[in-house]
């Protein structure tokens, strides 16, 4: 018996070492396809080299190789609307039978004529409204459903394709890159954690447990003996400006290394990841493609890159014109 | 160069494939030696076993494996109070010099004369001042590292040991027997996320974002061009009871498979864990040795169980009995 399973683990050791030395050896090819040569790949590259090299003066452990990321615009697309709002307006609609009173009520009544611009022109309170009605009420584990489904169905406007389709190859590679290299991946975005929560491992590889966002409160009560977490229709943490090194420190507890953006939402990351001893990185994805993505920066609602792109430039961070620095977009560009 | 980079790579594949060997070989040896045989540790192996197994239809794909451990009186003692209030406490009197108020203002007061009792027969109102009084006013940063001197300096007044050395043995077998069968191990206390953090990792292996626990709120802001998080007098999240579970939904985002507490406060933890479909592993450490550590359940005022105890009996959850359980409690009693 001894033997058998002293046999059983040799062949499973052995197994482990086969796959060892094929990882070792993939791990001699480009890392970033979708990159084309440059000055942000380069940089990104000599980064992660001199951070993972023992003995250098930049070496970073490997659990403190912390690097976040925003979603919106930095992961995955955000235009003409951040896809969460599309979202809300999706389920709005789903729930009109269900809320006869919206007929007469904005900014719901608007909504449900088509007029999405009429229902949003109330501004942060209206969509506050539309995003608090739409997401609570249902036990964490009902909306998680509501939100699978939704990802595994909906369509953007524009392209046609499923949501979780538009996230950017080349972040992708990055994504895995950091990794292969024992950095910790996390997501840091203004968006909703428990939106997020039910694709991002399935589409960036990031657990639940490393999806850091904004958040409603939610209410443990039992139902039937069973326990249960009821959301509220009350904010509980926005992750988003000053909010996003307040949720780094109260998630990961430990500053990041690298820290990559699109939007003024993300510089306090940026400052916040830059301000620490040794060696840092931080990165802004400039949104600069009309033709196969959006082109928007300083005057766009919708992820505003203003001050950041003046810090950037001051600082020395990289940023990314999605132009030049990306050959394909999207996965499915690829041939 | 090309066949020199591969040289290297092969190198250091084969020095992986010899821990991998070696790792594996190793865990042929009992993972739990400071367990007496019996109930309570045969039916950790059992759950280990089942849920690891391919094929078996208990199996847990390994990111699912998550583990939640209660840290006072589980993972480390409480008596006669809880550390963090006995930390709280050494904090008055360091920063008694600076606040000649206290002198004459409850509970300090009392405090300072050496009354302890009398300076928390105000309850929890009074601890409450104490503690936010000694945890705020400090950048993070700053924070950390008072926590840091304090826990590499403080002695218990009963066993005269660093609080650090009086954690559990049995337990820390337990948290490496379990991340080594691919479990992610998470801290979810009542206690301090902050005043955690700054020695979980170093003394159970625990990472910073693994650390679940109660927070105050903390505030993003410049100094002199640096960003820093000033701690503010403010509860953000108190994570006890009924915010056991809603800490885990904010936090980890994902049900634990099982869970590791040793009072009431750990009961919904304890519940919602077990709510789960699927294996499930619930127990309760039962503080029963008043010789080698403290003897205490329903009475008590600190780690309370009886609520707990009840329903453990009840839904047949593994109750530890220290005493006939544990050959050993604290690392130092170790030959």
């Amino acid at each position: 018996m001894r033997t058998n399973i002293r046999g059983q683990i040799f062949i499973a050791a052995a197994l482990l070492c086969l796959l060892t030395l094929t990882t070792a050896v993939a791990q001699t090819a480009d890392p970033l396809p979708s990159w084309n040569e440059g000055k942000s790949k380069k940089a990104i590259m000599d980064f992660v080299a001199k951070v993972t090299k023992e003995g250098s003066p930049d070496f970073v452990p490997m659990p403190e190789r912390i690097a976040t990321f925003d979603n919106d615009g930095c992961l995955w697309a955000e235009q003409p609307m951040y896809f969460q709002l599309l979202f809300a307006l999706d389920r709005v609609k789903a729930l009109a039978p269900q809320h006869p009173e919206w007929k007469t009520t904005e900014p719901f009544a608007s909504l449900l004529k088509g007029d999405v611009k009429g229902a949003l022109a109330g501004g942060e309170p209206a969509i506050g409204q539309i995003v608090m009605t739409t997401h609570a009420g249902l036990t964490t584990e009902e909306f998680e459903k509501v939100v699978k489904d939704w990802a595994a169905t909906a369509k953007h406007p524009k392209t046609g394709r499923l949501y979780t389709e538009m996230v950017y190859q080349p972040m992708l590679e990055l994504l895995d890159y950091l990794r292969a290299n024992g950095f910790k991946t996390f997501i840091v975005s203004g968006g909703g954690i428990e939106f997020m929560r039910p694709w991002a491992e399935r589409v960036y590889g990031i657990p639940p447990e490393q999806v850091v966002g904004s958040s409603g409160k939610t209410k443990f009560e039992m139902r039937d003996g069973r326990p249960v977490l009821l959301k509220l229709p009350e904010v509980n943490f926005i992750d988003d400006k000053t909010g996003k090194p307040v949720g780094i420190n109260q998630h990961i507890g430990r500053r990041p290394i690298a820290a990559f953006g699109n939007s003024d939402g993300d510089l306090q990351m940026l400052q916040w990841t830059a301000a620490g001893s040794g060696a840092r990185f931080c990165l802004y994805v400039h949104h600069t493609d009309a033709e196969r993505e959006w082109d928007y920066d300083r005057a766009s609602h919708i992820g505003r890159l203003d001050k950041g792109l003046d810090e950037a430039t001051a600082k020395g961070w990289t940023v990314v014109d999605m132009k030049k620095d990306w050959k394909v977009i999207y996965p499915f560009e690829k041939k």
